[in-house]
């Protein structure tokens, strides 16, 4: 495969082919190949995503994939890519960025446990991506939830992409720091059938969750590139590979494997039925509450419709009033501790067993999560963000608080919604459109109480706006949404009386956008303000700039240029100048 | 501090300052107020930064900040901000995302162990981030690294923001798991001052680096908050305050602490002098060389020159050829294995010690460091990042590998500045502007080897760009950096064939952007096409729309807008529409 693609992971490959033939071929792993939905499977996470060549190569030894399709390994049409993607059926979720499969894991192991299924998650991990962080976030949060049903194997090659890991093949420090996690331990020769054997048999009947340390040799099998650097990420020079296969020995093709089937007919625990007291938070006009504490009421309310979903925080609940869902369904909320980035892989292992995750945290919290949420993006997983505590009007906590990037890090993931809303009522409105669409979905919410603005009956939808303020004699427009909409409608009222309409316009949608509304505005007013709590960098008002990039078009941009401090929020707005008075300076400005 | 600013973290500054006090005034912590510079002086960082009342405290019982300013706590002109900033002179590094201080620790640690000087740091840790993974990656690297200058203190006050952390009181929890990390780890009552100061002494005397592992009581001498939960981040009730304040019986405020002497006129070890042999790569036009590899040669020239400067690596530097200065001056490379966090923020400790750190990994992994970046744009830190493997013309590595929304994630960091060079001649240039000038700069390269295109003698500055193709009848201009540069070059010799001018910009640095020179090719060509090898959000496209959204100018993008996937490179560049083919598509499509 290797050789026919000119590229690939061969050495790490062979390192790992021991532990998992043994795990497919040796009655462990249980999975109904022509069913992979089959919710009794067994789940295999290839946490070192390059091994594909061994990924692939199980597959067809089960008879599932042919040995032709194999050598379409890296090609562009192939589903055999370089790392896992979900273009290949049997993939749970993509890997390759190191450190985020067992994490993705223990998201499918607690999925099982919630629903009283009976299959086991495994997770093959390269030792070198056990310096990652979030390992051992996963380490720790497994030992707490008791997930007896998630077994690691790391493969314990001692040698990673430019030289030796930081422990090599001192197996017992791994057992040492990882037993000290809460886990159950188990060191073996990773290339002993027998120990392997025995290893899947005493992780099965653990009490804890079981991490099998195997120590392996790179490049096992052949024997000019075993246990050598220098020959990490790369196919055998071309005149080596029948050397190569020949001290492999003599090799059976006809020889596939069975793969053990999972217990037929097993149900999914059944959700207990719907609470009869159902929560519906309503919001009068002019009334103020906070967008964060809008959705938490939402959030617990989706919950009595949606009974897949679930509610995880990174020990932030009373601050994101996530906490308001917990207190109502203690089994359907998840603490997470300060750990967002095995929060959000998690999500990922959660949302590919069905369920429906929200995820909760500081806004500017969600950056320590931006490479778990890239992969989020590529495993097309139906999961949601819900990120508080947006912008400089958050106030006294100070910069390092602030979500002042979070819509450019969102806008940026591939096929990503992005929503933003002033008040309780469309709030609660769009967290509706949340838990019905699928895919993944940010949505940004305030600290601060602003005044609800929308009837009840308003309607809201993705990639909509709307327009508040409109007439005929509209010599600007202003856009605007979350905190600064709020700016926008002052500023509004004090033009008007000044005599000089202008137009707002609620951008609670920044991905999809509202294109046509926002052309319009261009067409009958010609100048556009965009007044954003966020930096101007992939922000709002990049985003109105992109989808306007071919109108004859003045756009300005009010947003946060000044280094952050702490302050008052109305301080610190008007020291960013993306207030009232700003917005009305800047119109008068540009009319005058 | 906390009544007077309506909101703060009162309980958990209480329960570590019996452990910081000791600290401070019981003669273990050396520093000279009046010169915060004086390299002699240990190094505090309140990695738990919401405990500020506690922090600005500790140095107005020093006598350095006065009670009154003290009151200023959390205001909008004092610069006693709520969490720890850079306008506090004696600020270290910023902090308040929760689980980056140890590792900037670490940084200042090796930053000592480099120069030969005696200082300690300190690490003030909460217990509720012990959770975050980059506490782990920061334990296991500052044990391999044999750093006994580094000494943390764990405030273990059993209860976080929302509820009890995961570990609660169980210290010999906390003591297992980092003993297994390598540290002297020494668990004490952190409310009793002989244990506390035998602690200190004993940290002092270790081989190793050594962790405090206090138990303590949040709020602790305010008996109606102790060890209660719901009093995190807040203040007391108004009416509360006197009750507190008498609790904590009688309080001298005439008596102030003094703190430890450094040794004086210690210097920094002199750094070796310059090796003889300079390293010079010199690129002819028309010779092919990766940018990546470009800048390992750079890299490594520079060294020669700037006597601070080092370099960091995450396990690839084989990839990014940071190798070749690795193979130079081995002293001045530091593997940090695969733990991109713990690399950026350990980054910033060197950064603030003088040194000017190189940190490379591949352009895709630096999202996992989004946080870290954060934090380091807001302790104005001098380090450099460099990506390799950007984009989709990585190949067959697939998405997981594919830098795609770097460019976005840097633009939008406080102050950045980002450069994307296309040749070997340019990406030597901008490496020598990159360590001549101060701040946060990323530098984006790309894998596969590109025809160098510029002569040795051209200049490049930070903000500027390159009209490589220019004349009176251009129709259009085509807007390119680093790897797109290429395929416009490869655009303008087909349409200038078929009769048809158009301008090529090299637009090698994005941010700061060349308005001046866009806007002259508006006014001179009218229409712009910006072709780049990144999703749209937050890339050049956005940076150009956005310099010319006053502008009457059409603009298209060409970006990457299909899920990636492996492949060879010229297929994904055509698969997403970026090569010369699709340009030339446009700029005809454009001009009918």
């Amino acid at each position: 495969m290797t050789d026919t693609a000119g590229s690939g992971h061969l050495s790490s490959s062979l390192s790992a082919t021991d532990l998992m033939t043994t795990l497919f071929f040796g009655g462990f792993f249980k999975f109904d190949g022509n069913n992979p939905e089959n919710n009794g499977n067994d789940r295999l996470i290839f946490s070192k995503g390059h091994a594909t060549p061994l990924y692939y190569s199980l597959w067809a030894v089960a008879g599932l994939i042919s040995e032709k399709e194999l050598l379409t390994y890296r090609k562009f049409d192939s589903v055999l890519e370089g790392h896992p993607s979900m273009r290949f059926k049997y993939t749970e979720a993509p890997t390759g960025s190191l450190g985020q499969g067992l994490s993705m894991g223990l998201g499918m192991a607690l999925a099982a446990k919630m629903d009283g299924l009976g299959y086991k998650t495994y997770v093959l991990l390269g030792d070198g991506e056990m310096s990652e962080g979030q390992v051992w976030e996963a380490l720790e949060l497994a030992s707490h939830y008791k997930l007896n049903n998630l077994i690691g194997v790391i493969d314990v090659n001692r040698l990673g992409q430019s030289g030796p890991t930081m422990i090599e093949w001192d197996v017992t420090e791994y057992k040492k720091r990882i037993s000290a996690f809460g886990w159950e331990t188990i060191v073996i020769d990773g290339h002993n059938f027998s120990e392997i054997s025995q290893a899947y048999s005493l992780a099965h009947s653990s009490s804890k969750p079981s991490m099998i340390i195997a120590k392996t040799i790179k490049g096992k099998g052949v024997p000019f590139i075993e246990n050598k650097n220098g020959f990490h990420g790369k196919p055998l020079p071309h005149e080596k590979v029948g050397e190569a296969i020949s001290e492999l020995g003599d090799i059976d093709k006809n020889l596939l494997g069975t793969l053990a089937k999972p217990k037929i007919g097993i149900d999914a625990k059944k959700s207990p039925p719907r609470n009869s007291i159902s929560r519906v938070a309503q919001y009068s006009i002019g009334s103020m509450v906070a967008t964060r504490k809008a959705y938490g009421e939402a959030l617990a309310q989706m919950a009595y419709e949606y009974l897949s979903l679930i509610a995880l925080d990174g020990e932030t609940s009373n601050s994101t009033y996530s906490e308001i869902l917990k207190n109502d369904f203690p089994d359907r909320f998840f603490e997470m501790f300060i750990a967002e980035q095995n929060m959000v892989s998690a999500a990922v292992g959660l949302a590919k067993r069905g369920k429906i995750p929200f995820v909760s945290t500081f806004s500017a919290f969600f950056t320590r999560a931006h490479d778990q949420l890239r992969l989020a993006a590529y495993a097309e997983a139906n999961i949601k963000l819900v990120g508080s505590h947006a912008g400089v009007s958050i106030g006294e906590d100070g910069s390092s608080q602030m979500g002042l990037e979070d819509i450019s890090l969102f806008r940026s993931l591939f096929g990503s919604v992005v929503l933003y809303p002033s008040d309780g009522v469309s709030t609660k409105k769009l967290v509706e459109e949340m838990a019905k669409n699928k895919g993944l979905t940010y949505l940004r919410t305030t600290r601060m109480e602003t005044p609800v603005i929308y009837d009840e009956n308003e309607k809201f939808e993705i990639g909509g706006s709307k327009t508040l303020k409109s007439s005929r004699e509209d010599k600007a427009t202003i856009i605007a949404a979350g905190i600064t909409l709020h700016e926008a409608l002052k500023a509004y009222e004090e033009l008007e009386t000044a005599g000089i309409n202008v137009r707002v316009i609620d951008l609670y949608s920044i991905k999809p956008i509202d294109c046509a509304t926002l052309e319009k505005a261009v067409e009958e007013t010609g100048l556009l303000i965009v007044v954003e709590d966020h930096y101007k960098e992939g922000g709002i008002f990049e985003a109105v700039s992109s989808c306007l990039s071919k109108k004859n078009v003045k756009l300005e941009s009010l947003s946060v240029t000044k280094m952050p401090r702490s302050g008052k929020p109305e301080e610190l707005l008007r020291y960013e100048e993306i207030d009232k008075d700003a917005i009305v300076k800047k119109v008068r400005e540009l009319l005058r």
